[in-house]
C-alpha cells in the first residue's frame, strides 16, 4: 500500500489523522492514551478494526500512564468507553484487562510489556485477517465489474487492506480490471473523503457520487455488486453498519445486484440475536446542519441522524470474512 | 402564510432573496427589471412557476423604464433569455410580448397597464393552481400522518402554497396534525436550507435527514407517505424529478407505503411519451465535491451527478394535480 493507517513505534501511536483526509496527510504522534480517545471519538480513526487495534495501543500507553493497577484499569475502561458501538474496542480492551487481571502481581512494566505484545499480535492478525478476507471474497469478483461501496471499508478502517475494499484491492491484485462507484456517505462523507482517496492512492478507478445517485446508477445497469463493510453483525446475520447501507440493500434486492458485506469475525456478535437487539447511536445535529463551518439549515431545525442502520440478513447475498464466505439465506 | 415568495407593489417586485436562507430572510424590491434577470440568473427566485411569475413582473419594469416601443421589445426578450431552459419564463414573456404587439397603437402608458393586469393574472393563476392541488391532494391525508419530502417543492418554487408542500399546508390548515421529514437532497441541499425553512414559518413540525437516512424511517415504521414534486412528467406518467426521488420510489414499494408525485398540468409533457426518452441534464462535479468553500473529495475525482431521475409510473400511487388526482396503475 501507498500509505498506512496506524503504527506502534518508539512508544508511540503513529495515526493518520483522517479529519483532514483529502486535502491533507497528516500524522499524529500520540503518547496519551487520552488522545487516543480523542482520536477516537473525533473519528480521527474509525472503522471497527483499526479502532479496535488502536485501542489495543491506547491501553499499552494506558499502562505506561498510570501510576498503580487500579488507575491503570479505570484508564482502559474510559477507553472502552470511548465508542459505544464499536465492538471490536470492547474486545481489544477486555483483552487487555484480562492480560492485566492474570499478570497482576508481576507489576506494570511486565504488565506493560505483556500488553504491547498483544496490541502487536491484534495488530498482525488484523493485517492478516484483512488479506484472507480479500482472498476469500475476490472470488466472487469477475474481471471488469463495477462495484458500489458505501462509506468506507477500506484499508483507512483497518491496520490492514481495509474489509470490503479489501476484496477489491485482491481482485486488482489478480488483474482483474475493477471499477468502483464510491457513495459519497453523508453525512461524514467516508466516501468522498476517504474512499475516493485511498483507491486513487492504489490507482483503482473510482467515480464519487452522492447517496441518492446510486439508485438512478441501479436502474441504468451500471452496478454489478455492492460490498460494504459493517459495524456488527447479529447471531442471524443481520447487519449493522453505516446509515445508508439498509436502502442500498433495499435496492440490490429491487435491481436484483448482489449485496455482499465484508467482515473480520471479530465483527460477528454471537451474544446479540438479531439486529433489531442493537441500539442505535445518535450522532450530534451538527453534523447534517453544517458543512465546512457554514450553516446549511434553519437554526433549531429538528434533525434525525442515527449512525447506523440495520439491514436483516435477508437481504444479504453472502457475508465474506476471514475463514469463509457464508451465505446466510441459503440451506 | 407567514412569508411570500415574491409579490408586485408600489411599482416595486419584492422578492424573497431565496439564496440567503435559512440564514437570512432578506426581501429585495426590485425596480429595474436588469435586477430581476440577475435575482433569476442567480437563483434569487426558483421554482418553474415562481421564475414564470417573476418573469411577468419583469416585463412590467421594463415597459416603465424603456423610451419606446423598440426598446421595450428587446428589454423583454432580455428577460427571456435569462435562463434559456426555463419553459415557465419563456411562456410569461412571449404572453407580454403578444399584449405589446396587439396594443402598439395605444402607447407605453396603456400597454404597461395591460401587461401588470396579464401578470397579476399569471400570479393569480399559479395562487390558484396551487391552492387547488392542496386541496385535491390532503383527502389522501388523514391526521396524524407523518410525510416525507424531497427537495424544495413548496411555496418558495411557486407564487402560492407549493405542489408536494401545498397538500402539506392545505392539510394542516383541515386541522390536521401533520409531521414532516425533509431529505436534505444532496447535492444542493435544497430540502436543508429551503424546505425545513418554510415548514418551519408556518408551524409545521418538520425533521430534517439526509438522504440515506429516508430508508431507516421507512423501516422503522415513521413514515406514512411520501410526496414530491416533480420537473416533468412524460405522456405515461413516469415522473423526472430532483436525483433521489427514484430511489425514494422503491424504498416506498418496498415498504408498502404509498409515494405521491405533486405537479400543476403545465407539468405534465404529453409530447415526451415515457421517462426513457428524457436526456437527463448532468451538474458540474464541484457541487458534489465542494461546500461553503471547502473541498471534501480529492483533486481530480470522477463525479456522477445527474440533476434528476426517472421513477417509472408503476412505482407512482398517484399523481396530484389541480384538476384531478391520477392513479397511473389503476384500471
Amino acid at each position: 500500500m501507498n500509505f498506512f493507517t496506524l503504527k506502534y513505534e518508539n512508544n508511540k501511536l503513529v495515526l493518520l489523522d483522517q479529519t483532514l483526509l483529502p486535502r491533507e496527510v497528516r500524522y499524529l504522534n500520540l503518547i496519551d492514551y487520552r488522545r487516543v480517545i480523542e482520536a477516537i471519538k473525533m473519528l480521527r480513526v474509525r472503522g471497527a478494526p483499526a479502532i479496535g487495534v488502536a485501542a489495543g495501543y491506547a491501553a499499552v500507553l494506558a499502562c505506561a500512564q498510570a501510576k498503580d493497577f487500579d488507575e491503570m484499569m479505570r484508564f482502559l475502561e474510559e477507553i472502552r468507553e470511548a465508542r459505544p458501538t464499536a465492538v471490536n474496542l470492547a474486545w481489544a480492551i477486555d483483552q487487555m484487562k484480562q492480560i492485566a487481571l492474570e499478570n497482576r502481581e508481576k507489576g506494570l512494566e511486565i504488565i506493560h510489556g505483556l500488553m504491547l505484545e498483544k496490541a502487536m499480535r491484534i495488530h498482525k492478525d488484523d493485517e492478516e485477517m484483512c488479506e484472507r478476507m480479500g482472498r476469500n471474497g475476490e472470488e466472487l469478483i469477475k474481471d471488469g465489474m463495477t462495484i458500489l461501496t458505501h462509506c468506507n471499508a477500506g484499508a483507512l478502517a483497518t491496520a490492514g487492506i481495509g474489509t470490503a475494499l479489501a476484496v477489491i484491492y485482491a481482485a486488482a491484485r489478480q488483474g482483474k480490471k475493477i471499477r468502483v462507484y464510491a457513495d459519497e456517505t453523508r453525512p461524514l462523507l467516508q466516501g468522498a473523503r476517504l474512499t475516493t482517496w485511498e483507491l486513487m492512492q492504489e490507482n483503482i478507478e473510482v467515480t464519487l457520487n452522492t447517496d441518492n445517485m446510486a439508485a438512478s446508477l441501479m436502474q441504468q445497469g451500471k452496478i454489478d455488486c455492492i460490498i460494504t463493510g459493517a459495524d456488527r453483525v447479529t447471531k442471524n446475520f443481520d447487519v449493522v453498519n453505516k446509515i445508508g447501507t439498509y436502502g442500498l440493500a433495499v435496492l440490490a434486492k429491487y435491481h436484483q445486484i448482489p449485496f455482499y458485506v465484508a467482515i473480520p469475525w471479530s465483527t460477528y456478535d454471537p451474544d446479540t440475536p438479531t439486529g433489531k437487539d442493537v441500539v442505535i447511536e445518535m450522532r450530534s445535529p451538527e453534523e447534517v446542519t453544517n458543512w465546512g463551518g457554514v450553516r446549511t439549515a434553519p437554526e433549531n431545525v429538528n434533525v434525525y441522524s442515527p449512525a447506523f442502520d440495520m439491514t436483516p440478513h435477508e437481504l444479504v447475498t453472502a457475508i465474506i470474512t476471514d475463514t469463509e464466505v457464508i451465505y446466510p439465506n441459503k440451506g
